[in-house]
């Protein structure tokens, strides 16, 4: 059994999933990460400019779904998860490449490129593999 | 409370954490990736040649460390570890790219690139953003 704890949310203006960019890049509004005080010193290295690797729990997708119509479109053929970005899949753990563009509190930070919706729990943040330090 | 369901493990002749590559493309030895038959359907559309996002918890992690010496270098200074790809932080999820090189049976593939050592969980698999239908 494998627990995850919730690390903080994103804050953003989307509410619905139906209508969410399928990829951060496709129209995604400035969005919010609000991290929990517990992981503070993790964070404490963070900047404005940054390439981020952020990890969310996509609480909204469906954990039965084993195979889907690529990017909801009806007249693709069925395709496994596994060779998908679905959110639907067992495990729906999001994988989002965001830009850090302002700081607005020591466990605010404002991003670009983010496609998850507005309460979204956020699972981990790692450096992208360009900007790797370990 | 997010349960991960763990989908397959590992195979791999790296056993010890200390001796693995930091990185998969730092000489990683070839690599099989072993899934549940329960996930069958997820897999069915990934083929040789195929970027993966392979998602695995990496269960030797220390869960409550938040400041690390980059790449285990003690004279460099600590570092949060979401500005690092430390192993150790709060839900240690190892993110790695993998190619297919062969798929020895149906829930069986070889992999290269892959850093994680034997017996290492796996929880979910991706198309790179490369090859996105999804």
């Amino acid at each position: 059994m494998i627990e995850l704890r919730i690390i903080g949310r994103v804050a953003s203006s989307l509410r619905d999933p139906g209508a969410a960019p399928k990829q951060g890049e496709e129209g995604s509004p400035p969005a919010e990460l609000v991290f929990d005080p517990s992981v503070a010193d993790a964070l404490g290295d963070v900047r404005v400019g940054d390439k981020l690797l952020l990890l969310t729990w996509l609480d909204r997708a469906d954990r039965n779904t084993l195979r889907v119509h690529p990017r909801d479109d009806l007249t693709q053929p069925l395709r496994g998860v596994f060779s998908t970005r679905s959110a639907d899949r067992p495990n729906p753990i999001g994988v989002h490449r965001v830009i850090v563009e302002a700081q607005p509190g020591p466990l605010r930070f404002q991003v670009r490129n983010l496609e998850a919706i507005d309460g979204t729990p956020i699972v981990d943040v790692k450096t992208t593999l360009e900007g790797i330090v370990e």
